[in-house]
């Protein structure tokens, strides 16, 4: 998801010890923030584990309920300065920041509420005789200390999403957010405490990539979270210590299927709103649009006539529907790859050039080749490509051909169809008449395959950070 | 758990094509079987993945049921067979192994039952606005290509809690057995073969240390399910492809407080048996025992007593207690440990040495060093360590200070002392008035922290090898 | 849906003491059997009382899972005997007593799987202060003495649904069978006699009607069970003891809407199996099928060619595809209704006639005023009517006009038609492109508004039949 | 639990147009408020009937959720008046009828949390070959009009309890307040309206009995939910229309029993709080103690010390901590039970007498006999019982001999007796520790036999009051 974090890994392991935000459209200097040594993660780390290995040091429920439910209050009543920062570090339109926004009061609000359904079950234990006379039941306890490192395209919403469920199970956390986007993270943790989060139950650390790493890998940690690119993800599993436990959210190739008694009219706002929202910076932005063969051209112009109007520029202009890609260096990505997939046969239908040195123009491929990166890989960038198909099997054979799946969507009337789709589909959710980016907070939201490890949604993730304990009592 | 293959992973990285498979207590010769080489292993890793990726070659939950219900009918048939099986060449003594075939039977059909629970759910759309006008559910689809490694500790058992939920949730299984165990496994395949299962859903693949490793990190494999030692396990996950998720099932240091008003003559023959079944080749054997000071050198004595009375011999003899351990070689290993332990000071009450190539004598140690390796490492052999504690609170500050973390118990007579036990011991479950071994198969059973990763028990099992699809439609 | 005790509650208050068993086509005497006096009734209940009292009596879940499967391995080795019984008392053809037979075996072996399932929950209590510090638990416990009173149509298998969840549950319970069909009854209940249940713990009880009703509305009976008409039910609750509780499962009018892009060709003998299956004695039968008006009579057409093709005769031979009412009496209220109709200006495209003293020709009728009791009560025949409509939500309207509500069901292609009418239909469960009789015995099967009371289906018979306990202790 | 009419149903079947509310200390007028004639009931029963039927009209969930929320505010916000009112007119004490608007806040957000927890869920169809190629999941429906009868002792809370569940699972409610306590009712219906929702959806219906019980009876009504005396309670349901779902909530005569290792110290301020609390109107209300025989005199001494302590006067005085009974009438029956019981042997320990028109000494009486009201009818008011016994089999004997069985308590530290107190005694909460009156809004809360019928606590309410609706889609 994070593809800047994707491509730079290795290069800059040495953050400074300040970080300089700044808008991502014109580089405007915002704020500078300190980075965190590893001292104090070892300090913020072995507090957190002392916290979590005395259970009663634990914040009971009724108190969390409460830390969380003022926190709410507390960014209700932040809401347009919060938006404004989200735009100005992010680059998200404003509109859309104030959606993220109000997204993130609800899903703070959702954890205080979850709280009360992390439940055990009773266990019947005489349903063999060598169990029988004994009682039995479960809990739910926080699993440990969690580590969550997170991207830059919610900068406060995903923060939420890692976060609030981890002090709604119980759990000491430490935030990392993404390099660009730190301050609505830094905000959100200022207002955990100022809701009356104890400081050591939740720290903030902007940190540089090696001692990020040493954080995330260090035996003490008990569950990590981590939002951005499949392959930082995966290569970070792959180093967590012993016992450590993890959800990764990566991205997608997002899949649409459009079947010809779909109602064309009615979809080209969903598909446009899944396509450039957010300029495409999302993981289940809408790539693949595969259409019948003698609509596909038709479809892909209608989709052009709409992007072509979107008008681009720094998010916080309240005009302004697609704000810039979070580093110039992304727009030469994707200027690269748009070029790749012209070359290689593909049809520009509009867009396919860079606006400034922070914007990519809306863009819509025709028939790009299926082993172009535009076809493969995930873009996050305001590019949507069209295929025509004959047969729809071969579609939906398309669609389930790489290695990353989350959601997919269908455009159909036709039930069969609908319940063929949802069934044949490779993926976690499958819309039907809506586009793929569709997303509220309560749904489970995961990627399959490589797009990603366990499922989020605030409820999910807290049961991902709670551990069951049995306790079975002989009689 | 498998400590076996704990120690000498590095060493035997070659295994003959052949296996040569001989009871542990006197290395008589039982049955050579061929190897799997890699070639096949990759035909079948290819086969399994294609049949998985189309979903209209799944086989319908009435015809899992079917074969599921039509195997544990033959198992049933074939009891007496698979219990001399488990015993002459896994070591556990014959009245143990009946135990044994009769829960893989009920393991199998609770796995037909549980079928029947692989729901989804309902989820309302329109609590925002933003999701209303929606119908939305989830199903439960099988989670791909499940790879299963096993331990020699339940030969059959264990295969049943791997292999069958695989089976149960639609998935295709490769099972990998233990080196010393693989009769009761294949036994276990062909049985399902026989029950009707197409051959291409499960295979069995004993093959060597490094093809098990490429097989078990091959991207084809979307589960990967592990019993063995907590060291292998780790660097197995460590080294899983992007996209492969799995389940660790390891050992522990099971640790059990006596409290002071508990009833003692009562708990003895439950402590033996927690601590001595299979010579204690089991990961929630009970090994680490907390006991009121003044009380701890009587405890002690009374398990000595008990052990000393345990036959030992040849696991196929009807009137052994104790069998061998697994090689060898583990013999040697508890001998230097025990040592080691008496060396620094603990009192031996009871056995403490080696009885021939095979066996070791019942062991009751008093006081060991809290820093010996018998009282900080699984030992899985027939040895169980008593402490005495002037206060309750450092009996659990002991008893949760590993990084291992499975089963624990408590005697007590006391309703506090047993909600504190509860809510203070670090496990996944906490026995009041029983030992730590205890298990039914419908209960979660899982390691903490280093012992494990996701949950045991059938429909726990049957869960992880299942993933969520959610439907969307927009009306 | 027992149309007969439906008429007949006030006449035949005086059943004599022997219960003369014919064949309902031919009347051929089959058994007598003895009907079961109050004394004995008082003398059961008292017992049944007192053993549910003492929870140290209970059958432990072990035993009762045994039972049940004993009870389903002997339903199946005397299959063929109970379908001609089936058949031979209650008229249902052989080819579906022989179905009935096998979903009884899997009824009995539902009710052992969900034994496991009877289970509590924990309730986590610190959600508030006032809560903390205590923990608290819910377990599941029989709700005491069950009386199940039974109707024709099913005669195993509605009484494996009503009498194999209470010893599942762990209740005792009294059944009385229908007036016609008590030897599939008695069957029954000694099979489970024979399986091990201790015969206190189930008594069947063929009694008069005057006796029944003492039976069912004295105060040791915690939960009746009831099928049969919505009359009848009624009337019982409203005379049940205080703290009784009940479940009524009683018919409908089931309607069916095809709408104009619906697969005619293929809906057709769908809608012949739910319209004369049984010969329509079924709670959730076809009988009124909504059609766009320019395809009704084609259709109505299509159902009569099918309906006139059905070999109507004794159900004991091979070749009945519809036997006899239950009773001649029941002949003769179907040509009542029909007749009215047919006055009243429906047209009759096939049947319409008796054919003998107990069979009635399969009919299609075509609009049917909407206010014949064909179109407004339950039929309980082999009569089918068929209604034009030009709007699909004055079909709709119509569909959901009764006082009863049970199953109903669509037939379209159309996904938005679906969604509407699986979203307006008042209807406990709407099928989509298939007929309203279509049921598994895991799903909920309940009556709406009048047509019944809390929810058939193993499953929820046995949670109705259990009550929660919790434990609450404060630490 | 309304005793006031449980005694005096039939001689005030009418009650004037206007209803006097006045303190119940001193009979000082508050207010008077028009009741509702039966003209407008039926009007409002038409309307809620018809906004029913069509589910277009229904109030989408994030309507309900935004409605109920407003609620909670509005009532946070007029908290003193209300806690007033209370105090007021139900003669409940100032300081715990803070906590019933407290309660009532709660309340009425656990019904906007559990909204989202309406969820059907999807249920595999495979099962079977029958069941194969089809998809199915539930959802849930409101279930109709509700209507709401309520009791005075919690004047605000039991409303809440009753009808927010009704708004929260989307279904027209009317309710009717107890005659002595409609002020708050009204206050909470106005409350609702003024948070937005449609006057239609929740009527406030003060009416006469007669009427009432016509309302109830309508056959409009979908779900009657009844709070108040057993008598009263069953009988309504005897006389529901056909199709009417109901459920009740009653009172009990709940036990306690003190085991002797008790520590008596801790548990007499929690006896004393469970057994005066609101003068003992409440329907768990601590009323028969079994003490050992060598420690009930002394229990009840201590009791008895603490109880005349107790500052008896006006509710709406500060100081106050037992208010008046809701009725002079009541005094006079308590007043008779514990005369009667003097008279049959009991011991007085203190109080025993009345101490004003409206007020009665809180009394705890040694010995009752087992047979005497006291012993066997739920009082009502300020009077305790303790009973010794020598084995404490015959204590539960005692505490499960009524046709009551609501909630029941033990006080024990030995972890035995807690077990099988828990298993043995019959009642739907077993208290470990703590008094019979214990209660949290999110716990179920129900009585078993005649005590009362479904569960109450808001999610459990919520269920009752929704429907499953299934969808099953042939493929």
């Amino acid at each position: 998801m994070d593809n800047l974090e994707k491509s730079n890994v290795s290069e800059e392991n040495k953050v400074p010890e300040t970080l300089d935000v700044v808008n991502p459209y014109d580089q405007a200097y915002i704020e500078s923030i300190p980075t965190v040594m590893w001292d104090d993660i070892d300090k913020y780390l072995s507090t957190a584990h002392q916290l979590y290995k005395d259970c009663n040091q634990w914040i009971p429920a009724f108190e969390r309920v409460s830390i969380l439910k003022k926190t709410a209050v507390l960014i209700s009543e932040r809401a347009d300065e919060l938006a404004f920062l989200i735009a100005n570090e992010g680059g998200k339109p404003l509109v859309d920041a104030r959606v993220e926004v109000t997204r993130a009061i609800d899903g703070v609000e959702l954890c205080a509420k979850e709280i009360a359904k992390l439940t055990g079950t009773q266990i019947p234990m005489d349903l063999t005789q060598a169990g029988a006379g004994r009682i039995a039941f479960t809990t739910k306890e926080p699993i440990g200390v969690v580590v969550a490192v997170s991207a830059f395209n919610h900068p406060l919403n995903l923060i939420v999403h890692q976060v609030a469920p981890a002090i709604a199970a119980g759990c000491p956390v430490l935030v990392k957010p993404a390099r660009d986007t730190p301050l609505s993270c830094k905000a959100f943790v200022d207002i955990l405490h100022e809701a009356g989060l104890p400081p050591q139950w939740c720290r903030f650390v902007a940190c540089d990539i090696p001692t990020s790493e040493k954080m995330i890998t260090d035996p003490r940690v008990a569950f990590f979270s981590f939002i951005g690119s499949a392959k930082i993800g995966w290569m970070l599993r792959s180093k967590l210590a012993p016992g450590t436990r993890c959800a990764l959210e990566h991205g997608g190739v997002a899949p649409v299927i459009i079947e010809k008694s779909a109602d064309i009219e009615a979809m080209i706002p969903s598909l446009l709103k899944g396509g450039f929202y957010h300029s495409g910076q999302v993981c289940v932005s809408v790539q693949r649009i595969y259409a019948p063969k003698n609509k596909a051209k038709a479809i892909a112009q209608l989709l052009a006539d709409g992007a072509a109007k979107l008008v681009v520029g720094n998010a916080i202009d309240e005009k302004t529907e697609c704000g810039p890609l979070i580093r110039p260096k992304e727009v030469d990505r994707v200027e690269e790859w748009v070029d790749e997939a012209l070359a290689a046969g593909a049809i520009l239908v509009t867009g396919g050039k860079r606006l400034g040195e922070s914007t990519y123009a809306p863009t819509v491929l025709l028939e790009p080749p299926v082993d172009a990166k535009v076809s493969t890989m995930e873009i996050f960038g305001p590019v949507v490509c069209v295929y025509g198909y004959d047969d729809i099997n071969d579609a939906i054979d398309q669609a389930n051909s790489l290695d990353y799946a989350f959601q997919a969507s269908v455009f159909t009337k036709n039930l069969d169809v609908a319940t063929k789709a949802i069934r044949e589909l490779d993926a976690t959710a499958v819309m039907v008449n809506d586009h793929t980016a569709f997303r509220v907070d309560w749904m489970p939201f995961a990627g399959r395959k490589q797009s990603g490890y366990n499922t989020g949604g605030i409820a999910y993730t807290m049961h991902d950070m709670s551990q069951d304990k049995m306790a079975v009592i002989k009689l």
